[in-house]
């Protein structure tokens, strides 16, 4: 198997839920929003927009509309992502576009030593997302992600198909 | 501005859409396969599914449903990429999670100094891909990725939004 840096990292990158009391600096988070910023998008409509959360308050209110309280209340910083829908030319590809940026955020996140975890459930109630961070009409919720440091990664958990099994041979 | 292997992968990877007749691997195209399927999904339901088409055949039939013709054609390698709709447990979540996979081969290919491309355009005939590939019907196309060697490529060419311009200010 070919190995370099940006393969180990993919490879090794892994959802992290519990953080510790380390801040993010404001360094990191430009290098993560940066990276976002050069995922590639459908016409090079970077339909893609961010809300960067470091207050403890707004983080209290978010985590009281997901499943997930403790992940968004203990993150030092949460990224929500949005779909700038007067931006978007085909929401399908749009959506697969912000997918690709999200991806960008968590592999570069992961090679600075901090850990996250891609939130999609509390899409449940997107509408009050926006109402809290007070975003324009034509952000649409896509993820939230939860970034922090911890003590508790532990690589390689998580199952994964093998290619055999997710390739189709073409007669 | 924080830089690492990682983060240099991220910001220097653009769109190559001329390939020379050097060949891709097949441990190249394992690596690609492989980092694709280390994305994050929702509930790890793993929706991705791939075809690799390497015969100049199949690949002659497949540039006669696109725009981009001469890009599918002369591309030494094309990995076809669907999503298993019965795998699929919420479209637009499965539809992200499809951008993340397809932003891993992406970013994987060039570490590896291959180029890629990403085409979208393609979809306008997804059920004619289908038959040529003879997948199943539970196969949806998403994406098809043209990946080859060029001397061609230019980093640095396309525009992109700053952080400032794509980030919302909380108040």
């Amino acid at each position: 198997m070919i190995r370099n840096e940006t393969i180990d990292t993919i490879l090794s990158r892994r959802s992290v839920r519990k953080y510790s009391a380390d801040p993010i600096s404001k360094d990191e988070t430009a290098a993560l929003l940066k990276c976002a910023g050069f995922a590639p998008s459908g016409l090079n409509n970077q339909p893609w927009r961010f809300a960067v959360i470091e207050d403890e308050e707004i983080g209290r209110q978010l985590s009281m509309l997901t499943h997930y309280s403790d992940i968004i209340a203990s993150a030092p910083v949460l990224i929500a992502v949005f779909l700038e829908t007067s931006s978007s030319y085909h929401r399908e590809k749009d959506l697969m576009a912000i997918g690709a940026c999200i991806q960008n955020i968590l592999l570069a996140a992961h090679s600075m030593g901090i850990g996250t975890v891609w939130l999609g459930e509390i899409l449940k109630n997107k509408e009050k997302v926006s109402e809290i961070l007070k975003t324009p009409d034509n952000f649409e919720l896509m993820a939230v992600i939860a970034a922090g440091r911890s003590n508790e990664f532990s690589p390689g958990t998580a199952d994964r198909k093998s290619p055999d099994e997710t390739t189709f041979k073409i007669e």
